[in-house]
């Protein structure tokens, strides 16, 4: 007997005929014997609604206000999702986020997971019931006031519940049938990664790989917490996120289970895990810095202070003038706005000239734990985009990781030609996609 | 400076623009001084929108969990009120009926208050805000799940704060302008009671009237708590109910002042408050009961075990077989199916002959402190009706109380003639609709 605990989104739940079908699906773990909790989003776009209903009364809804309100669309599905599973002749009972003991910091609409206490889920499933725990929600530890913990936070609720519990799995279920080695929609090529380790993960969750938000991934590992990404819509094995071996009761069934081990062999010689590809940045040149002690960090912190996250950094002498530096750096694009007006302001005391704001730019991220083995791994992509016509803008690199920006309408072909260079194609796709063509 | 509770029913706050609308209503009171505490129920039909979707996933949906999507619903209300008073420039946070402290016994979906401890609202109200509670909702002593209060739940929560945070008065805003002589409906010529002790009032909502239900004006009796029933489209005073000089700063501005005074006068005299009626019984007849001590006992046992209420009760000797009884009772025409098949079920052991169901019966009520002390209230009644050519089915009497059964058909009828004859109708109306008839 195992303890899975399974996460499934809002387009798993979009109705209640989505609703009866997830039901079915873990009352087939509680009938295999083992115990299941379940992180639940808010049905569909229910959640959009309800910010919707918020803007029509207040333009800048109070961000406690705006918590209390959006939780109300888990407190939804899991109470429904609850019933369809009693429908089933299976016990199930729903927590809120507070309930369920995940405790948060006070930051309303991105809050911070700083403890998790399951004591009731614990019960629960004692009692024998399936839990049904709200995503996307906690509770203030100072305060007690109701939060949300952001962007994919149903997705970290269940790792924290993963951890906290000690489960064997934590299942997050989604429409994709798990991590690909590339975006197929612009690698038609692209094969779905059998094993992956949380370094390699995090890489590719921090360069753009939508399917698992970074700080989710983050705390998978930071407490090794086994992750399953897979497809709610067939049986497929996904993508395990894991540096241990797959637990023993929840492998693949034989059939798939071969085509795994075959997986996990080539994964080993595997160099390079997948590309990812980013569009959200955009690239903020300061021209004309003065080029003294300080200036760098003065124009950083000054960013920091609007809680921008700052990604790729490059600093060259000023083309104009050879006592002053050009610095570079790429951020959220969604920020842009907001780095300009704070440099604007900061502009007399840091002294700089100018700046030149590009949000036509892409990134590119080469991800494999193998490179570390293999020299020559940097010189492969440089090799592939030259021959693909392609300039590379700024480059970045970490033990696991080389990253590149290169124009945004040249992006997607960078991706197809590093994936190619690195032999991550797969063959029979790639006969039907690119026959004839030599590639 | 009073503290005032005001409940909002969810046809006040049935879309962004009616929870704007009392936003502003909330805030004048703010403006005014007051410390505020709003009760809301969920918007509009939306918690007949869940229950629907409950229905999808399971016929009969777990009551714990049904209760804890209903809840749901006013977190929307809640939430958005409290944004709304931000949007006008005032503090206000909202908090569900565990966080407001309303603590109930286990009973879901019709959960009953045992205690009430309301300190982060007394804190939230110290630090200037306009305190939303979540009405019909609270939480379970010993499991801490969450309850609803089930029908007129909202007003419970209401009465229940205002006597834990000993308000000055609970504002009850409701769709019509207070409580009535009788239902305008029915007769034309009812007019708005101004003042009425809580004990009528308990009456009254016992013998139907809908606008306050029993549960919540048995509490505000018991803590004694100054209830204000008014319409939420419109300035006017309403009907208190209180035993209580009304407060000072809660009184009538002067204009309405005047007519308020010159009513209390006329209370002083008025024999009779209001003429009730209920449509929603339904009588059952025991035929043939053997006339042996503890038949009846039997036969009430069966249908409390039930928790099915009864109303009047009648028995007289059979009249086909002298050596056996005939009992009547009223009770929920709602709970007529299962008080019928657990009396068949018992059947056996009570040894009575047959049952005979009538739903096609009317309850008329006449209440009245001022019964007390004058006699032939009775003969008055039963003087108006056979007049009207109306039949008595049943009676029963209490202190304040005289209701009588009709044919249901009769009943509109009855209540007109009840209504009259005790000098009830308004005389402007009265000489419009009843012109020249002499009555």
């Amino acid at each position: 007997m195992s303890l899975v605990v399974q996460k499934f989104g809002g387009s798993s739940v979009a109705d209640a005929a989505s609703v009866k079908r997830v039901a079915k699906r873990i009352v087939e773990y509680r009938r295999a014997g083992h115990e299941v909790v379940v992180v639940v989003s808010a049905m569909g776009d229910s959640t959009d609604e309800l910010i919707d209903l918020a803007e029509q009364v207040s333009p800048v809804p109070p961000a406690r206000e705006l918590d209390m309100l959006l939780t109300a669309g888990e407190r939804i599905s899991m109470a429904v999702l609850a019933m369809a599973i009693a429908n089933l002749g299976y016990e199930a009972q729903s927590f809120t986020g507070s309930q369920a003991g995940v405790i948060t910091d006070e930051q309303f609409g991105r809050a911070r997971i700083i403890d998790v206490t399951p004591g009731r889920i614990r019960s629960a499933l004692d009692e024998g019931n399936v839990a049904i725990v709200a995503g996307f929600q906690g509770v203030s530890q100072t305060t007690k006031n109701i939060t949300t913990l952001g962007r994919g936070g149903s997705d970290t609720t269940a790792v924290a519940l993963a951890a906290a519990l000690e489960a064997d799995v934590c299942e997050i279920y989604t429409d994709v049938d798990g991590v690909f080695t590339a975006d197929p929609r612009i690698v038609p090529a692209a094969s779905k990664i059998d094993m992956i380790s949380y370094e390699e993960m995090l890489e590719m969750a921090a360069s753009g790989a939508k399917v698992l938000m970074l700080r989710c991934v983050e705390y998978a590992r930071r407490y090794q917490v086994p992750v399953h990404v897979r497809s709610s819509f067939s049986q497929h094995q996904g993508t395990w996120v894991t540096d241990k071996p797959i637990p023993e009761d929840l492998r693949p069934t034989p059939a798939v289970a071969g085509a795994a081990a075959e997986t996990e062999e080539s994964m080993e010689q595997a160099i390079i895990s997948g590309v990812a590809h980013d569009r959200s940045e955009a690239k903020l040149t300061i021209v004309g810095v003065p080029d003294t002690p300080g200036k760098a960090a003065e124009i950083f912190k000054t960013v920091a202070a609007q809680e921008i996250d700052i990604d790729m950094i490059v600093q060259n002498i000023s083309t104009k003038d050879p006592g002053r530096t050009d610095i570079s750096f790429t951020l959220p694009a969604s920020d842009g706005a907001k780095a300009i007006t704070a440099l604007e302001n900061a502009k007399g005391s840091i002294g700089f000239e100018s700046m030149q704001y590009d949000d036509q730019i892409g990134k590119l991220s080469v991800i494999g734990a193998g490179m570390r083995s293999h020299p020559g791994v940097t010189a492969t992509l440089f090799e592939a985009l030259s021959n693909a016509g392609i300039n590379i803008d700024m480059i970045s690199t970490s033990e696991i990781r080389i990253s590149v920006v290169t124009r945004a309408e040249l992006l997607d072909e960078a991706v197809r030609a590093a994936h190619t260079a690195y032999g991550l194609d797969a063959e029979e796709i790639e006969a039907i996609v690119y026959g004839g063509t030599g590639r």
